[in-house]
């Protein structure tokens, strides 16, 4: 790998479908500065995340280490001390790892007070921070119950908001989540059937063109040292709200219909079947719903995609646009009523697969520009990618790093083996569904395995789910009960067994010193299976052999 | 469990194999100490080691865990920081946890670097060593090679064995364990056939006595504040060289025949072949090589169990033998020859099986006084176990330890139900046959899954071992290969798959809390999938709801 470029944006949406983009092929939807990304770079086809929820999904990405090795299974879950994140592979090497946006990151304050780090200190601000330096941290929730706040941080936004003027408490309720209801009350992005009125916030001052701004300010401040920004949009994710024009410019008319059959409400899986009894699936089944919701979905994104342009025009203007590597994903996708499911959460496609776009700069990938990639792909190989491009090695790294570096993807052609299995999952132990099934929150965990053709899920406890990608690439058939896929069944679980049983945890010794190290006891002394001291060499026993009398 | 006794004295022998003790039926070696505590307490038949070598199989004792959890796979492989072992569970709940002798703890000197933790705090020595507190660390294998020393650390007993008048630079090789040889030359212990030569050491100044004196110094020390004591020797473990009279109490009329058949020989499993091919196999498969050395691994478990006599008697004269639990055990077994192997590092009986005995004075466990327990039951139960005597509550820590308390098997029926398999695991990637078989480090690993009967050998990229306990006890007959028993292989690797996707890393949050948290999100304003405000209660409104103009 030779060419190293300086910096890394690291763009991540939340919630945003693979395919509500047009370079992905919505009919509807026009995101030009993405497609224009895409022809700089490599666009990949099949992106799937480790888990189909923010925090688990968020914390594979930043690690670069499947959900099952890091534990932290769900939003709020704490990231335990001791993982390393981008950050920690990134920083040695000389490159700043910063934050504009969301992490979802809990910090694990037992863990840290159990080892005496100090959350204010530099290293406690990092571990607090999944490994970046916080710019700007906003992880968009701020929303407030009887109980109090979800998110206790109060955002630097909801400063911003007042300090141009828009009052109240929580603005970002209020004005950029809210819009104007009747009889002079809010009507709050909470309720969606508010969904398509305007936010009460001006689009300059909504939450994604702020967000560009913070990462544009970043770029101007950091000066030549090379940096990783992570620029990690709220957007498209609930509440479903977007400022004029963006929140009207589709209507029901640009909805595409949705993906599902009478046939999958028809005895489905249990676990499927208890989630599409989830309150947003039910919600989402209806009609009325996803009139309302979708077309702000599509503001939403072309909001980004607008928001792109300013990013790329500026960056192109301050010569950024030659040193830096962009990376354009998303966390996960939304049912939007697809398979009657709403949220994310499960393993269809609009929910595990997510958009990827990976524009080098550099020479080398010259020869996949404008290309795209079917290869299995998924968001923990960003994290050996981002310490390659950085001019680490990947290599070195197999022993905490389960991801693969992308580099041979876009610098060249596919390296000898690529993986053949893709593998996420998910806690649904926080989830209504584990209570009405009466799971277990350590057996509330349901795993994906698939390979180009063939979806495996699987439910502890229960029987698998498999769908034919290629003979029903909609999903809507489930062949995981039919007799004649017992051998597609047996033959994923197997790379499932396999896959459970990897070397994960092993992070603080590396192939390479193990290989090193190789043998090398006896040359410190341990002298194991000798009988006579001719069996080993003589200066073995150059510390033992001495005159006595 | 009602009663809860002050102390805990943990005892743990190294490579010592569970059938050299006379309560275990070894019919030449007499153990009456050893034999007295099983007297007073439950002796367990099934007790598997999480891995049959010193260093995995400790930290899996000491964190609770299995190997595949913590990831110290190997002896030097450091315990990640943030891996929480007994004294992090004893310690919050007053009990103090000291260690006299081996852990074979290495610190993950790197991982408390990049979290600011100075190793010489009281937080970094706790993290490097194992959360126990030192009274006297001592790993008890001072080996010099041209290298340099195996282990960095001096012990204070070559200090001891200075003032004593034992001369050298490192008296605990040439004096605790040589002989003296010909020529007016030492006769190392490392060459085993100087085996039976009695050490130069006095038998009162040896290691085993000298540990048993330091635990007896820390108990006259400690006063009333409750102690979680770690006893833990390194002998039978080798050197294989014992102090006069224990070099001589035995010769090779007492050694009980190898448990071998030429048929193992014969086309056997690729692993267990190379690594039959070890250079201690060779030399163990040698009789002349047994007749020596075992003579002496019995003397040297005769002078622990008369330690164990010197050790009770001070106990009884100071009323700790009233107040305090006492567990002996040891780490893993050691061949001996059998099966054509030497060391452990495989999982015959004589290697992953090893002896164990929990004796309670509390009133609640007169029932089971001098009982067996022939349920599957791990090194990993230690923990829980310590924490339920300490009174703490293992069920809440379910999300960290993956053992089970003892506490019922001792202290009442067994609970409901018990585990139905065993496991254990080996790591080979240090080894010659990974090597041969050219084996990469990520792959170079087995594990076992037993139940009562039968015992599968999963090496990754190879066919299973298969044995049946019931019908072949000396395990010479490996079935693996058989069509007849795919249904039994087939059987355990099921229940091995299922083990390999448990739940291991969600450290950070417990069951009980994830039961707590179920669906409270609303309560702090997330309102995921509302399409109404009638659709939840009003009060889920109160921050949302205003007044605007």
């Amino acid at each position: 790998m030779p060419t190293k470029p300086n910096n890394i944006l690291f763009i991540m949406c939340d919630q945003l479908r693979w395919d509500y983009l047009s370079c992905y092929g919505h009919p509807h939807l026009q995101t030009p500065n993405i497609d224009a990304l895409a022809k700089r770079g490599v666009r990949f086809t099949r992106a799937n995340v480790q888990s189909p929820i923010c925090g688990a999904s968020r914390m594979s990405t930043y690690t670069g280490r499947y959900v099952q090795s890091h534990g932290a299974a769900w939003n709020g879950f704490p990231l335990k001390v001791g993982e390393l994140t981008m950050g920690d592979y990134l920083r040695p090497l000389g490159m700043r790892t910063v934050l504009v946006g969301k992490t979802h990151m809990v910090a694990d304050v037992e863990g840290m007070a159990r080892l005496g780090v100090d959350p204010q200190s530099i290293i406690g601000v990092r571990v607090s921070e999944c490994g970046f330096e916080p710019y700007e941290r906003d992880d968009g929730l701020h929303a407030i119950g009887p109980e109090g706040r979800y998110d206790p941080q109060l955002p630097r936004y909801n400063r911003y908001l007042g300090d141009k003027g828009y009052d109240g408490d929580n603005p970002w309720h209020d004005w950029a989540n809210a819009a104007a209801g009747d009889d002079h009350r809010l009507a709050s992005g909470w309720a969606m059937r508010h969904a398509r009125k305007p936010a009460r916030v001006r689009e300059e001052d909504s939450e994604t063109p702020y967000m560009t701004r913070r990462a544009l300010d970043f770029m101007r401040e950091a000066g030549d040292a090379p940096w990783c920004l992570h620029l990690s949009y709220i957007k498209p994710h609930w509440p479903y709200v977007a400022p004029a024009p963006y929140n009207s410019l589709y209507g029901p008319g640009d909805v595409i219909a949705a993906v599902r059959s009478d046939g999958e409400r028809r005895d489905p899986h249990p676990v499927y079947g208890a989630f599409m009894d989830h309150r947003v699936s039910r919600t989402f089944a209806r009609d009325e719903v996803r009139a309302e919701v979708i077309p702000v979905y599509m503001g939403l994104i072309k909001q980004i995609d607008d928001q792109m342009g300013v990013l790329f025009r500026e960056m192109e203007a301050s010569g950024r646009l030659d040193d830096t590597v962009i990376v354009f994903t998303s966390d996960h996708g939304d049912y939007l009523g697809d398979h009657w499911l709403g949220e994310k959460d499960f393993f269809h496609e609009p929910s595990v697969k997510v958009p990827l776009i990976i524009a080098d700069p550099s020479p080398a990938a010259d020869a996949t520009r404008g290309s795209i990639c079917d290869e299995l792909v998924e968001a923990i190989d960003l994290a050996p990618t981002f310490l390659h491009l950085a001019g680490g090695d990947p290599a070195q790294q197999t022993h905490r790093l389960e991801g693969r570096s992308l580099l041979p993807l876009i610098r060249g052609g596919p390296p000898p083996s690529w993986r053949r299995f893709t593998v996420s999952e998910y806690d649904y132990a926080m989830q209504p569904a584990a209570q009405k099934l009466n799971v277990a929150p350590a057996d509330a965990r349901l795993f994906m395995i698939a390979d180009k053709r063939w979806k495996l899920i699987h439910a502890i406890g229960f029987r698998p789910m498999l769908f034919d990608l290629e003979a029903d690439p909609d999903e809507l058939h489930d062949l995981g009960a039919a007799a004649d896929y017992s051998g597609e069944c047996e033959r994923l679980r197997a790379a499932l067994a396999q896959w459970g049983l990897r070397q994960s945890q092993r992070t603080t010794r590396s192939d390479r010193q193990i290989l090193n190290a190789r043998g090398k006891s006896a040359r410190r002394g341990i002298l194991i299976g000798v009988w006579d001291e001719s069996d080993v060499p003589a200066e073995l026993w150059t510390a033992y052999d001495r005159r006595i009398d």
